[in-house]
């Protein structure tokens, strides 16, 4: 371990310095390392690049449902549960409907502030949509820093419920959905993109009442799920979070589908689709990167086939593939795979 | 004029010879040109290609508003007063969610009945989000149709509002949003992204309770905003879509806001923004297109990358960088722009 104190006295850090740094565990290093991913460019990328070979082996784990279901205390619970088991944990926030909701980040990370002395627990809110609209891929590689950090298990957290949370989801091992009385109140079709995505529910609060009919609604909604693929089905808990009730079986239960994963042969398919996700969402944003902010040195060209297209002298097809080409030559020199 | 008759009794269709008809207004091929788009590919791609340089002219108008404002009564009504004016009228509905809210569709498509045996007024839903995630990269090849068809005005709707409804709005040259009374039942997020899409506000309904309270509340929002480009002031008006009243008067303020573009220069802007929107939303759609339906010929490459990638023998990145390279080469002998 290296002592955190050095780096504050360093100047400029290189790329390589800062992953081993990372790697040999500095939770300075780490924040650092967020901090550059948050940011974007040519930086980030590299730093995930030269980490990326190393985020084998935590257990990546969403946490994801509406707002109000207390899914912070909840994972300020599994935190803590997960710690008297001697892992060290990993949790980072991710709200793309930022900055409306800045102060709901505020709140959880209060919340789990008796956390906040232990370097076993690291905490994290990001909330980049506004940069770059990448916030994804963003989310993507923090979760590679976090695994290349060591930390056995890295749960996403999302603050709402929407395409966006689904689309964050993708990059976990396990999804747990967290659901509090009063289901009928979201959409048929939300319902419908939580029930495809949860590898476990828990009814959170479930001291409250209308905790047993909210039970009872997800039993019959998961019934009518009969074609899911493989042969785990999702359990549903339930939890009170704020008394830390059912959390030592909620992580049961994540620790049970890990390893039903491995046993299944599965997880190696949940990690292909993780990677095509985090393929699609980094190709994404290189494109809108590419039409958004033009690269200094002709910027005129986009912007120049951009008027064509208003003009209609160029299609939006061709102008697409030229962009498509520009994005992937990037700004360094071009790689070939 | 050519006789539709004649096209039902053809055998395949070339994309020149289907192109000439939806120019001359055969409304029998604007509906198979649209059935092309709907269906995506090389087919439609050509299509839209070859009718690009023909799109100039026609006013886009998009409306949106919360499920329940009346907004397709509204479109059928402003239809219904740009008929008696004399404009030919193309209409296309979009619902990202779909399937869920079909239902709606087909509601929308009764309401507008009457105007179904005017060959004047062309009427299309769209909802094809399933297929490729490309929805609005097709809604923007479908608007090119219409205005290609010669419709001097093209109404956009949407089912509802969100993400991707303000994205379809992006291929507009003027939005009218429509609100009902109860603008609080929607979060701050939504409102704040609404307001800033406003060129024309319309409070629908405005016979029952409630109204004169929307109408302030849309008043003291817009009093807030004051960073707006232009000199343009999104006006906001009153109407009972069902009685046609207030139709004429929001047809006016949609006229003189397209009037307005004109004069003060800020039409081509307009349509850069559109350009660009339609060139970012088809090229995200082509990486995606690119990484879920792999070419034939060499489908197992794009897997065995992205297998590398979850073995963690390839990072995302250069991963991205070459699924970039090889969504702009594309199906077609690659141009060269």
């Amino acid at each position: 371990m290296i002592p955190d104190g050095i780096l504050v006295l360093m100047g400029p850090i290189e790329v390589e310095e800062l992953a081993t740094r990372i790697r040999a565990g500095s939770v300075r290093a780490l924040a650092r390392g967020l901090s550059w991913i948050e940011a974007g460019g040519e930086r980030a990328e590299a730093l995930s690049e030269e980490l990326y070979p190393d985020t084998r082996g935590a257990h990546v784990v969403g946490v994801t449902g509406a707002p109000g279901a207390g899914k912070s205390t909840l994972v300020g619970a599994l935190a803590r549960e997960a710690r008297q088991r001697g892992a060290s944990v990993g949790v980072l926030t991710v709200d793309p409907s930022s900055p409306f909701t800045g102060g709901a980040i505020l709140g959880d990370r209060i919340r789990m502030n008796d956390l906040a002395n232990d370097p076993g627990v690291f905490i994290r809110s990001m909330a980049t949509r506004g940069a770059m609209g990448g916030l994804c891929a963003a989310a993507g590689a923090a979760v590679d820093l976090l695994s290349a950090a060591r930390r056995d298990l890295v749960v996403l957290e999302t603050v709402g419920v929407g395409q966006d949370e689904v689309d964050v989801m993708r990059l976990a091992h396990s999804t747990v959905v967290v659901s509090v009385r009063g289901l009928g109140d979201d959409s048929q079709a939300l319902k419908a993109g939580i029930i495809e995505i949860a590898d476990i529910h828990v009814v959170n609060k479930a001291d409250r009442e209308g905790a047993d009919r909210t039970l009872a609604e997800l039993r019959s909604l998961l019934a009518m799920d009969r074609g899911s693929s493989g042969a785990w089905r999702p359990p549903i808990l339930r939890s009170v979070a704020t008394r830390q009730e059912g959390v030592s079986a909620l992580l049961d239960a994540i620790d049970q589908h890990f390893k039903d994963l491995k046993t299944s042969g599965q997880l190696h398919a949940r990690e292909r689709r993780i990677a095509q996700s985090r393929v699609l969402q980094h190709a994404q944003t290189l494109v809108a990167q590419t039409l958004k902010q033009p690269i200094a040195r002709d910027d005129d060209a986009v912007e120049a086939q951009i008027d064509r297209v208003a003009r209609r002298e160029l299609s939006p097809y061709r102008c697409a593939r030229a962009l498509l080409r520009r994005a992937s030559a990037g700004e360094r020199t071009p790689f070939h795979v």
